[in-house]
């Protein structure tokens, strides 16, 4: 395979990012764009890259010969019917997480990518943090001996739309669930319970959805570990995105990026700049990376960073966690089947 | 009232602490030591520094009329007496936490000091120390808004004796304790229930007597706010003490005190020292404190700092939380006179 | 002007740098390049960007018609009769520093350019760097009051080649100038006065060549403000690159920027990786912004961010530095002309 | 030795602080106190802390026969008359820096000490520091080599009275010189050549007194090391004491200590309070070490930690400062003798 031909499927924000981070990969070449509400305006934007085809129509993208994978960045609720799609069209397959809201569809998607014999990989972006995948750099390695707590601490800059909150899954499905891929990540060991409680304190239209916007969630490994996880939908000094690993030999943390490190001293006290402001700023170059190990992986014939199962695994705690904190009750993944 | 006479009961570590900080004070004299195990070295001892007194009997050294107020430092199972003894003669009390390990105790001897009419501080220490009395000055002046989120991190450099764990009470009654009655502090709110999971990672002796070395708590607050509490009896790095309050203004947050701010770059990386090596190093002043405290109360008739109902409040979480581990579901502290 | 075409001279590691981000601006398209040893290795190099043409004389390249502007890359002896040609041939020019090694020979350039009404920009990246554009905007908005001191640290990772150490010019004109430019950059003020020494510590090779590879500069500025500056040829704990200005009113200090935020504690200690290696890695980003900035003002008709005055005074203050290290006295600015 | 009898002369603020560390040492005991100004707050002061003798007289002090050492804490013009009426009585030695502004005049006071055979101890300090105490063993364990600079940073939050200006000796001597003394004790290596410059950028009344507020110093080590000191009399976010080495192998920095570790973050930054206001609150632990050791080192007989030479070199450097300063020319202090 010499020069990846992409075509991309959702032309919000994130299929835009991915696009250009593509553009810059000599080895991948985006063909075609597709969105719901293609119109002048993303013409002239593939205009202006050099993406000769837009379309309305997915089906038209995956149908293509010239396509050799598809970046599927639409909405949540069309993710398990495109991969089909694109599996059974033999595309290699780029999906933003999470795959669905549905473990059996999830499954379903895995099974047909599985079938086609194509690749799939997921939109985890924080993997390719610098600081994350340095702290599974520093675990894997040993350096810090077994693991015996991983501390995740996710807060974001504000609230999302209320538009959005209507559709998000919740708050264990749509943001935490980032929080559940990175506990398997840096632990290296499977989740198998979780307690999760929240409660809404930023803004009362959480509630309206049945949702919460402070939530709290433990972590059982099945290597023993226990873990925590916390998130709010609103740090007003901007996005928090920290991860601790304490072991038997030592721990290691990161914490947020900054703009700069200036410290600036007065009478007043001292201070510095707020974090990157959202995961935008903070994992600009992290979505470089993913989508560069996607193309080189595929040019090269290599295993994907995330695949299918990393999808299907953090919806089953993210699941699960909904569960805990709708029954009040701590929750095993491997009760998961009856409680569906 | 002028100088405040002393008698210190239990002169082992934590009593002599006490007493050479009390002899740093003009207002009080510690005229009175007593230990079961007092013998010539403990009276050399007490000879250096005056004290002119040194008995086996407690309660001999609380029939002394000369005595205004007794430090008890003696071990947990002999504190319900001895406050009891102590408040029937009219003693003012400072007494090392947890007062004991049954709520019912606890309560008699709460109820003892009222109706003697004494004063009783409670030896949570941590409250005195520099960082934490910040983070509550932060939260109290409303700086960070309304509390959403509490997160404790607290680890032992190593786990104590066999012989200490077997009648410690537990982790959560003996270590985590402190940070029960942190959360209350930092937060100003009562905790309402708990979910306590642990497991034993550093040293199976642990688990022979049916304790653990590695714990997280969360916390669900009146105020609606949550918490998190992590321990682990060994941090190999050093003692390990680190408060967060986040909420709807921002966050504040403390980290470790070093032995110095040297940081040596070599050509393998940047390291520092380790933080101050355990309790004795960390908590040196707020030990002065909390003394300075008492005495300077007394003599002004102010009410002191930590009273009894706080020894009760943290002894309430904590047996909530030896209750929800046990019983692996989160526990309300209104279930507690049920359960037990 | 609506995409303004350029030509590279010099297709050593900088010039590519330049190019390859000159690739990723709309607005400009990098049309030809000339090196004296093109081949067929730079041929193949500039195929895969699209490049055109591939040159070994630079004045051909000059005399294009379809270039704007010339972003002069070579070596620091070609620079002023390129600069020259490249005037006369109406042509914008962004030219590495130094301009020369002369005063003479630089005002000489600067004269062409102001004759031909060209635009000329010179490549003291640093100040496109995030942490030192955030110590200039501090400074600039008064936050710290009235400039009092200015403190720059410079160290390389290690010392050049012989070969190159040898037509440096000298620590002075060839490391420090960046300091001296940055100096005038933060402070806001212009160098009146510099006393430098220096010493031969890392390697006797900078000996051989009447070199240092360690020295200390102290300024006077004309705003009254003292400055100190220190290079080392050698910091093995990687580049080191620290500016702090202090004020009437405070101070801002900006420190090294690490490849990650990781924090490892072990029973060793705290430590956390070393800083960004060397230039390419610290000034990725601000290379991106020097050239973004030179298309945007030319684009737009403004004046460029950095001037051949800039030039200019940086070379003026490094070659009264030289002066004051080999006279062992403080040297002014003023006295340049009788002292050359 | 058994107890070391101490009388204190000069009971200003630091007499005072002398005195309060030293009664808390069981094998020291502050027998008399004296001072110009006695009276009887000076009396009641002494009463409260059991020191029974109080006289205006320091002749007398001197004269008792049940001392065996003095802490000279008077203005800096009685040292040497003091040190060599102790000398001479055969009292071991603690007194304040510096000990005169006259070179001459301190030999005269070493030689009667060792013609005595009594011991001296200087009043550094900063020695004593934790921080300065762990650069200086980073360095002497050779962690990072070889000595090449040694940046030292001093500024007092706010300038003192115009009172003491007028006979401080200025900054070079009255400041600065602790900061002589560091680079000595950092560096291991004596000082051979200093340039001194200097403004008045804080306060005209400096100017009045031919004096000023704001001083980088750049020096030369006998091992050919660099070093640089800057001052300012007001540093308006408070006392800023920071020493850095870099050397051959790495470096060692240290930063300022802070009243606690809270970093509180809101929409407007992140925050933290400032340094230990002064040198009190800084260099408290340092007091009681040094007063520690002077008794520990005379009960056993061993060497004292600051010896009158170090008294004298830091002199020496202080005043070859001041000559380069109003001399505009970096001085040798071989030059010493000719220049004075």
């Amino acid at each position: 395979m010499n020069q990846i031909k992409i075509g991309i499927i959702g032309a919000g924000r994130i299929g835009k990012i991915h696009a250009d981070n593509l553009l810059r990969l000599p080895q991948a070449k985006v063909v075609a764009v597709s969105d719901l509400f293609a119109g002048p305006e993303l013409e002239a934007w593939a205009a202006e890259r050099g993406i000769g085809t837009v379309l309305t129509d997915s089906a038209e993208l995956i149908a293509r010969p010239d396509i050799d994978a598809v970046f599927i960045c639409s909405s949540t609720d069309t993710h398990v019917p495109l991969i089909k799609q694109a599996a059974k069209a033999g595309k290699h397959i780029f999906c933003e997480k999470p795959v669905s809201m549905s473990i059996a569809q999830t499954e379903e998607a895995l099974e047909a990518v599985r079938e086609a014999g194509v690749k799939l990989q997921i939109g985890f972006n924080r993997r390719f943090d610098h600081n994350f995948k340095r702290v599974r750099e520093i675990v894997g390695e040993g350096a810090i001996g077994e693991t015996h707590i991983v501390k995740i601490t996710s807060r974001d800059p504000g609230p999302p739309p209320a538009d959005y909150i209507k559709v998000s899954g919740g708050i264990f499905m749509d943001m935490m669930i980032h929080d559940f891929d990175m506990a398997r990540f840096v632990s290296g060991s499977e989740v198998e319970e979780v307690y999760a409680q929240g409660n809404v304190l930023v803004d009362p239209v959480f509630a309206e959805h049945g949702d919460v916007d402070t939530a709290i969630v433990t972590l059982r490994f099945a290597n023993g570990a226990l873990g925590v996880i916390d998130n709010s939908r609103q740090a007003v000094y901007g996005y928090d995105q920290r991860v601790e690993v304490f072991g038997s030999k030592g721990s290691v943390a990161v914490t947020n990026d900054h703009p700069n490190t200036a410290e600036i001293s007065t009478s007043e006290g001292i201070r510095k700049d707020k974090p990157l402001h959202f995961f935008l700023e903070r994992y600009q170059a992290a979505y470089v990376e993913e989508t560069q190990l996607f193309i080189d992986c595929l040019a090269q014939g290599k295993p994907l960073p995330v695949e299918g199962n990393d999808a299907l695994q953090a919806e089953r705690i993210a699941l699960a966690a909904k569960l805990s904190s709708r029954l009040r009750r701590p929750v095993k993944l491997s009760e998961l089947p009856e409680l569906l």
